[in-house]
């Protein structure tokens, strides 16, 4: 059986377009949140290969997405290097600040790999559980969007301690950021190798920067990692996920040379078709509030999405991350609608 | 003496570039902090008319800026309104959240006025204290913004609680954003009224709508607030900020019909220069932490700026408002070589 998400990264027309929805493996499911209360804290569920299959799995049995996104957490990469990584409930993640390049020294690149080895064998049970059609999306967080969180200890308004350190030690923010292109280069490999048929690189923070600095910090490590993964696999559909960026969605396009981009919800949708989708599949864009809100608001956006990006390769996804309180009949619903277009 | 930045949105060609920083009065001003600290609450000296005029005129003595602007806060409309707001020291403004139709038909539109009087008496020191070459800018917050304050009582990450609101019951909640549209039309014209010479509607959170979204509730709020005060004053010239909207900025300016736009620091100059300049004069965007930064990668930027814009009506500003930690003698280096270019 083919893949529809897989052909359409690869530049094929299929009879509908693949869906999937990010962070479909996740709170809305009430079998997520029993295997979530049994599972100790969040990072232990990460890396209970079994538990990360299933809850993987989970969103697959229920709807039977064209895409199975590996369960996993964008601060796995500066756990992996060495750096104190905490989730507190309903606080989100806490870690210890790296402030300086003594803080940056400490971090160790060898062992990243093994320390990640549960991620692989998720992915390994995972090829192994997935029907046929469903393709097996790897992904990691982008550096500009992991550096937020390793340099300010946490979630943060505006990124003020990382944007300044950005700006006025470019050369020492730089060793930061290089340390996590190569972290997160091994890490895309060694996910390609144990199964993953897909990456999608998360940068949930790239709007945050200024022009200048977008480039430097969003676009620049994105290709680095994009050609060491392609280095070793040439053929790996890649899937790059700038959120936020506006205008600048295009020179990251161009730029990375990516087979897929993920555009968030203000992105309006026929601006993407005319100027990003000659290039590349685009995957997107409901705003996940009206998975939430259901009837006609949701239904006629999804509508709207489907045709706008008709004329091209499109994913249909969601603008950002499904939300807790989203009632599972909704998501039923537009999967219906798009399982009925072929 | 002609007014440069009044030139400018009217869409005349100037000598050199009419400048002004957002939030330049403000507390990277030793002389802002000792009034600030002298003047009891937050709130207390955006009411002290003689106080809040002499805060404005601050950076006015020191740089010799083109334009004034008003020192006041967006959430004097919801104060004016009846909610309370309070502003605790290092935690941002608190508020007692607007939640539902009844907490809308509590707040009252006719006290508005009456209660922002203080302001207007500040605009008309102002207006006799400023030299001649100097624009007196009115502000309020747009009403999505001011909305976001006021639905969740504060500050908040990602407005989840505004946004839901907005998608699931656009009814009840556009009750909200006609009363702000209301007030905010009122409390323009009365500026005018007390002289105020061009006027900018800040909307903070423009970015975090999804496109549709976007036009009901950034463009379409705007549009009716500028054809109010259109319809009093025909010729005050009208500055739009809805910060981060990215592709959309180009909708906000042909659908409001604004004279001038600020643009955010992530938005491209190139693009801003060929898809906004033919139609608006545009306003901005050096990134703040720039100015904190200082040195060349200030300075090279502030020329890049200034000569991506240079074929047409350009206000230089930032992308953002001024951050505490600036040193003047950086914002006095960028002052000065504007001042040069004449």
């Amino acid at each position: 059986m083919s893949k529809r998400l897989l052909q359409t990264l690869n530049g094929e027309k299929t009879d509908r377009p693949p869906f999937w929805f990010m962070r479909q493996a996740g709170r809305f499911l009430p079998e997520y949140r029993e295997v979530r209360a049994g599972a100790g804290g969040f990072l232990d569920l990460v890396y209970n290969s079994e538990l990360a299959c299933e809850v993987t799995m989970q969103p697959i049995r229920r709807f039977g997405m064209d895409g199975a996104i590996l369960f996993s957490d964008i601060l796995v990469i500066p756990d992996g290097l060495g750096q104190e990584v905490g989730f507190l409930p309903n606080h989100g993640p806490k870690l210890t600040p790296v402030k300086n390049i003594q803080d940056i020294e400490a971090l160790d690149l060898n062992r990243v790999v093994d320390h990640l080895q549960p991620v692989m064998e998720t992915l390994r049970l995972l090829k192994n559980d997935l029907p046929d059609h469903v393709t097996l999306i790897g992904f990691a967080g982008a550096p500009w969007t992991v550096a937020t969180y390793m340099v300010e200890g946490g979630g943060s308004k505006d990124h003020a301690i990382t944007r300044k350190w950005a700006l006025t030690d470019p050369e020492g923010f730089g060793k930061l950021m290089d340390l996590l292109v190569d972290a997160t280069s091994l890490y895309l490999i060694e996910q390609v190798k144990a199964g993953a048929e897909a990456l999608q690189l998360f940068d949930s923070w790239a709007g945050s920067l200024s022009e200048k600095a977008y480039h430097d910090w969003v676009i620049n490590p994105a290709k680095r990692i994009f050609d060491n993964v392609r280095r070793v696999y040439p053929d790996i559909p890649l899937i790059g996920f700038p959120r936020g960026s506006g205008v600048l969605y295009k020179d990251f396009v161009l730029e990375t040379g990516v087979q897929g981009v993920s555009l968030d919800y203000l992105l309006p949708a026929e601006w993407a078709a005319r100027e990003l989708q000659p290039h590349v599949a685009v995957q997107g864009n409901l705003d996940p509030l009206l998975l939430v809100a259901g009837g006609d608001a949701m239904m006629n956006e999804v509508k709207r999405i489907i045709d706008t990006f008709e004329g091209g390769r499109h994913i249909f996804n969601l603008g950002h991350g499904i939300v807790p309180e989203t009632p599972p009949e909704h998501v039923e619903e537009v999967v219906n609608y798009i399982k009925g277009l072929a």
